[in-house]
């Protein structure tokens, strides 16, 4: 397995010359446009890595799928999906989904920014800090790695450049749908962006939703099932934004991308994956990652279709 | 099993005067809004089934994986996604993904009307009218039913108030995606369309894009197992209109629903389903349907995710 | 005056050189682009006029006032405000102004071509060959010149190529705002659009609308002023497209562009003005014909702000 | 004169009860909403009023033709030009005037709330609040009336509840169109919002933009002819929202309405109207008060078209 996981590193070590490190938060510009690992968790509890695996980076949107699982845990299926949708919007991660003068709730979706704002308001705490750490609690447990901390540098820089975010957030309030103050929802929000993980984090965070809640080998469910299915589907209608529909068709499986380069793949009752490639498609996706991902669910059969 | 299917529809009879039949077109307005059946093809070969499922009603728009598969089988994948997109469109059937001044082949779908018209005009054959009887041809090999057929009364119906898909079909030439005549072209979409089906014929088609291209207990293998992938991947985005998000957190499988009633769902690797009831919700998905594959999902854990 | 015209255009002949001769209709692209001309049809009933002046050209969308005030003229104000609305759209010439999956009547506009497109539907005939006579003759009794022509060329090239308009008329017809048969209606469009005029006779009819209803010189009122007023405001506020507001900024009286070149200007009490020059900016407006008429307008004091 | 005004207010009185107060800002909500007045000042020095003419109310939306009037004064036409667009939008007040994912200079308008808080970052000063005591004072002599002055908890609660406004900063700030901190920015525009007048004033300051920058009866030249010009463009385009095209062709003259129930119209040449009505109609304009003007511009012919 890791002999198949150098092999494709190699093959596609090419593509992380074709795209670019994100550059609208000016810390993300200084990332290594060549980094490149990968990390597979599966049930046996063996994990295999190649390349930049244990290299530290702001998981940014991979996030998302954590906060709408903690919601979820908080308040239950029914009442997170009254508030926020799940419909697959066609657009890229930052876009107001509304036209002519009504926003709805079901315009939104977990995956796409608005979406994750109004999440960060379902999640319970007694501030919009305590959630924040409770958010950092869940990643730290489902990852099984106590060491994982807030990159300072980069929630700073998410905190000045925030305006679009702002937008977004008062738009959501316009329409009643946050009602708490805004650069608190958003100071949460950006802390949350701006965990540090690794490839290796993402694989076992990936691993506990492909096994319905329980880490390798064990037989402590830290969420219920039901959720992972929750998660899941919606990873898979609108996980990658507006190049879900190609990665479904070309890899298969649920996946969540961030700006900070990660993916973190979800293979239903087999295998987590976490991949790290700073070097960005046009759509915002690590470019590398999705052809590593690409030939590993080729070679492998993880297409869940 | 059979139990189980006779109980699920006493279950969701009562919702099926929620909703309203397809008014639309005359002709599919005459349709019994009580009318319910399910079939289920398993892959040991055996087919169980309850209620109407033997009811033949007109297919809509369940032929258009058939169309996107015959488009595949035509010209190969790399062709086929170059002239029709695969993103979620996040809208109603008929909508216009359009903004602005621009219409692209990424922004068609072939599950939403505008790329369905697309993909006839993919398919091979020397006339409109060979091309829709190469499409029956293949309808009628899947479903293991030579005597399915046009509903002539519902061709008629729909070729006489089919203005939005003539203007979807003109501006699809408008921006170079459509080169042919554009009553021609119709008019094949309207007979594809209008092709009369039973619940048994889709769940054995259904089979067949689960099963990889091979029908039950077959060795026959109907067309590559690669083009299963893509037409279930986009099944799952972009099936149940602007509803396939939920459907894919409540049931969790691909399925594509037509407004004749019809659903078919593909449980890879192991069964093909097919629904009748032609009360709809408001987004055109048959309401009793959907309930019945959500218990069903539940009770035999079919989802994917 | 005439000295002042053959010095503007002297002045403003390099802009002819910056636009571009419409080209989607294969017949006007052989227009000269460096064609200018332009006629001032003034209250004491001279006339003065420069350059191409006596040029004939294809009215293209000059011709929707006209549509606009035979409409106004067989139904009254108030049904044709019901049929079509009167906001300015902000947008090209053939957008689809509708966002969702509503397209209302408020949502026209008779400038544009979908709401021109329903103005043909609203006029008289007893067959849209004898509404489009009627038009014709409209069109040869305000501008005083009974040579006034179908350019068959033109007529043709048009209809063969107008699968934009086909799109905009299905989708009227879809939403219940065009009854008759979309081809007859659009034949009647086309034929409109491909009356062949020369500056002297846009400055004759849009001394007409300046002059609420009269020729110059003459008692007869061809119309009610009240319909000037209506034709005028119109446009004022969409009568160049996407390019009204920095008209109205920039010459401050009512006008209306066609893409064969022409602008008919209208200085209400004042004068008529027609200019030709087919090379068109990106707006699909007369490029050296607006800086003819921007200048004419500071030289003169025509704003009517 | 007087007889008239008096009259026309008993004719559209009743109509008051059509329209409700505005209620988004919860002062703006104890309007009374039976209330109706109206001043015209005339070139020969009178002005005539009639009903509630000297009540006071919030100027809201018509500070925004002083603010571009400002900013002309302060920057020149071609920089103002260049910073924000003068095309209709065809949408509402507070519309996001955007598709896709760009936002540009030319989709605003001074008339539309996101062009007139960009109005704002454009008026000179050496802090915010310097820049609305300029506006402030631009206002007062305009009006010739020193007691203009600001409605305190108006302006505290349009602050409290101004998320919508918020949105439209920041999405500003995301497209580079507003460097300055948004709060402060805001803050500015709450405050010129606020402002509070009467009839009179509106009349007033109306008729300086009627008569080029000078006041009635005096040689003073406030500002630019040519501004005026500008000015009066823009509201006759765009002043009354997605109103502005009916408000063309019934009443035929530049204005501007604000949910204070105020109206200003501009008749060139010969008078300024100021109107008080603060029962809205949908589109959030005076609806008594267009009643009002539509009635004056018929008896005295005041339509510039």
């Amino acid at each position: 397995m890791e002999e198949l996981l150098e092999q494709l590193l190699e093959e596609c070590r090419p593509f992380t010359r074709e795209g670019k490190v994100a550059s609208y938060i000016p810390e993300l510009a200084k990332s290594d446009p060549a980094g490149l690992g990968i990390c597979v968790q599966c049930s046996d509890g063996r994990h295999y890595q190649a390349g930049d695996a244990e290299k530290r980076f702001t998981i940014q949107s991979v996030v998302k799928p954590m906060l709408l699982l903690l919601a979820l845990m908080d308040n239950g299926e029914e009442y997170v999906r009254s508030r926020v949708g799940v419909e697959a919007t066609g657009k890229p991660f930052d876009a107001i989904n509304m036209t002519d003068q009504t926003l709805l709730s079901d315009h939104l979706n977990p995956m796409v920014n608005m979406g994750a704002i109004a999440m960060c308001s379902l999640i319970r705490g007694e501030s919009y800090e305590h959630r924040y750490q409770r958010l950092l609690e869940l990643v730290r447990t489902l990852a099984g790695d106590p060491d994982i901390a807030l990159d300072e540098a980069v929630y700073q820089s998410e905190r000045r450049t925030g305006s679009k975010n702002r937008a977004l957030a008062y738009l959501l309030q316009t329409y009643g749908m946050l009602e708490d103050d805004v650069e608190q929802v958003l100071d949460c929000y950006f802390k949350c962006c701006s965990i540090s993980v690794n490839s290796r984090d993402l694989a076992r965070i990936g691993f506990t939703l492909a096994n319905r809640g329980k880490p390798a080998q064990s037989d402590q469910r830290l969420f219920p099932g039901r959720y992972a299915h929750y998660v899941n589907a919606v990873l898979m209608t609108c996980g990658m934004y507006d190049g879900s529909g190609d990665f479904a068709v070309n890899v298969g499986v649920p996946a969540k991308s961030g700006v900070g380069g990660g993916i973190m793949a979800v293979v239903p009752t087999k295998m987590g994956i976490g991949i790290y490639s700073p070097a960005l498609d046009q759509k915002g996706n690590s470019l590398a990652g999705i052809q590593v991902l690409t030939r590993l669910s080729q070679r492998l059969y993880l297409s869940i279709f």
